[in-house]
């Protein structure tokens, strides 16, 4: 509780730290790109009442920015709390957060390299984090990013049978980042599909096309054997891509905004 | 008819009777959930024209509310109907009744523990109901109350062939409650599926969610062989889930009454 | 041209026709209802810009009532032209009317129970009309009048190959009428489907359902042997559901008018 | 820069110029036809924020119009640029054009008849891009102009493995046209699609019916053994549609203008 709302007078030392804590505010434009990501990621039918977007905090590594638990269509910019990579709310004022939020926390800790991740239960994604016949691989230029195997992820190798599927403490984070490994996505048996990214426009444009990508491939498997991307045409389409997602993004916020 | 309309005084008894049946009223903020359940289901396709969700009475467990025979979109306060056991009207104003009432008061008589009922002929159960080369079963976290197998009634067993199919008697309504079992799902050949849950809230989320199940188990059952949730990974998140709804629920509303 | 717009006075059997044609003039409502089924239809994704429904004149069996060639979503009261049996419009100003009016006047002449027809290329019927390994068969309740077996119009044995497969004269619309025999849905190969019916309002209902049961079936043939509705069940969901009609109608009407 | 904006007296050989390339302008109504094709490809789910229509100038054969490297759904009159065929814009102002318009020089180029050119990556259409058991043909009188037979373009051919699928060169771009020969459409393996016609309504046309034949394509294929149009049903169903074009374009730009 801040010292103002005691009614105390604000001590030397609390008045610097708030001054520190300034400086170490997110940028207010990463928030507000927060809120837009989590009604884009809604209005393209990657989450429904389920699922989250993060970003890494923009000033501090060891942080990101996650909503509190809610559906992701109605957030705004007062319900995006910070977390440590431990999963632990700065400042929460006792509102509930995603039980799964050490999806992000334990990604973000494995890979620096991470500043955006979309966890999503994205239907088409589904039926290849279930069956062995088939891996969801890269099938066209747009989602290049999803190279040539994706690894799923079998909480059952972690807790046995029984458990609810969610990633609900820290080890089993840590256990879905190793599954991920080097790659951007990661399918987790039974539950959904965890997307990461350089950005956070490059997230959500990794989370629709995922789902697209999956699509296509149920699709395209039932008419015959496959010439899927190859692992060098999934790095030269996903590094050009990268460069367009702008084209995406600014289309989708405006649908977002009743713009288009 | 109330006295009041009739021109008469009204007598002491009916005075005494209107207070007694006053105390017995379902909770108005259940009768307008209800409403809004309809709603809900029409716009996340569940229902079309055709199906209907019920709630047992908050006062009378021999007791359930169910709208008059009508498109579910269009159901307002007004148009809800209080029923027995039996599926006796209470006080239609001659009103039609739906032909299919008993599916929920033979449920409700042989489940003290089920709360709320939603039929539908949602369009992925329907082939689930017609072969039996694959049962209809839990493969993700957010519909493990699917279980691992679900019950199809068929209604030639219990009339034989040329049926209308329909459960239009009290006898049908107990055949399908036995089919049920102890189950939250029991799909019907050749026509839907019915769903019951220990909340309205839930019956509606189970209603989608058995009908999003249904559409992945028919996409992955083409991949190849599925690795389904267990009995024991599907009671976890159905435990899990249940405690999850509120954000559906909430969302859901805002939808139909145009705040999102 | 009528007299009047010419400026000379109206001589004596003029206006004798005129009345005589005013007691033969289809009832307003009637051809209120036929704007609304060209609306519902393509509201329902029925028919695109292409497709048609039509009714039969209700003073005159001789009769039908169609719109001029045009979408149907644009149609309105003006739009609807009276045509005689053999396709020749009675008073079309000169506007352009469908190539395939003859699929009606054709049907409207062999059967005299239809009241209503439905033509479409509703995407689920096509496959049902390009493969002999299975034929459209009713497989729920809602669609019974779709009956155990659909007849295929297969237009090269009328014409040989190389034709456009539309129905552009009375010799086609003949055919087609004979191949729907005393049915109430007839296949085209590579073209779609014509639906009969005994009321406008029944028109539409099976023209949105006869694509809503292809597309079942398509999904539940994917999933193994099919247990369809009988002969006998397929009568007597028929029979019941003609009954429940005006709940889709009035909901989808509404619908298109903006108040659902 | 025009001389009026320097301030400068404006020479006459300026002025001339000026005269001259006004007499060469293309019409201003083709200009806005391009912009509602945009719009209505976006509405019709053919582009997302990625393909792109063009036009050939309709004074200057050896020009064409394209809009400026943007999401199709926001283009305006304003953002549309000329370029010759080589792919040069003869006045972009600076602002960035398509990577891959090479696809729209090199057609405009090699077919002097093609008037239109979209390209998309259209989802349905990608299957049949990336396997040999199934080739894109004519399923239905609506998609005649596809043929018996769609060639794929296979860019491993041209560059190699490695590549980033684009037609980013004049080369690239005379390939693909090869590939196109003198059909409507060509497939490009794990990329998409172009398609040509004779006119921009019926480009757009075909940029629509291409997605929905391969859509039903995909569905009757896990029927059975299909029974496609002949070639010569194909082009007598290709003539006639393209004299019924006007009556879907006209209610797609009602759409895209909120009138319908």
């Amino acid at each position: 509780m801040p010292a103002s709302s005691r009614g105390d007078p604000a001590p030397v030392s609390t008045v610097a730290t708030d001054a520190e804590a300034d400086s170490q505010a997110p940028d207010p434009r990463l928030i507000a790109d927060l809120v837009t990501a989590n009604r884009i990621l809604y209005d393209q039918h990657v989450v429904d009442a389920f699922g989250h977007v993060s970003t890494r905090h923009d000033k501090r590594p060891d942080r990101f920015l996650l909503a509190r638990s809610m559906a992701p269509a109605l957030v705004t910019e007062a319900d995006i709390l910070e977390f440590d990579l431990d999963g632990n709310p700065l400042d929460s004022g006792g509102r509930p957060v995603y039980l799964e939020r050490f999806i992000h926390g334990e990604i973000y800790r494995a890979r620096p390299d991470v500043v955006s991740i979309v966890h999503s239960h994205s239907h088409a994604v589904i039926p290849f984090g279930v069956v062995r016949s088939h891996k969801l691989r890269a099938i066209f230029h747009m989602s290049g990013f999803v190279g040539a195997e994706t690894p799923i992820f079998e909480i059952r190798e972690c807790v046995g049978d029984g458990s609810d599927l969610l990633i609900r403490n820290r080890e089993l984070g840590a256990a879905l980042a190793k599954s991920l490994g080097p790659k951007a996505v990661v399918l987790m048996r039974g539950h959904g599909v965890t997307v990461t990214a350089p950005t956070l426009q490059e997230a959500v444009y990794r989370g629709v096309y995922v789902d697209v990508n999956a699509r296509l491939q149920l699709e395209a498997i039932g008419l015959g054997a496959v010439n899927y991307l190859t692992e060098s045409e999934g790095r030269a389409t996903a590094a050009v891509q990268a460069t367009q997602i702008g084209r995406a993004w600014d289309m989708w916020k405006m649908k977002v905004e009743g713009k288009l």
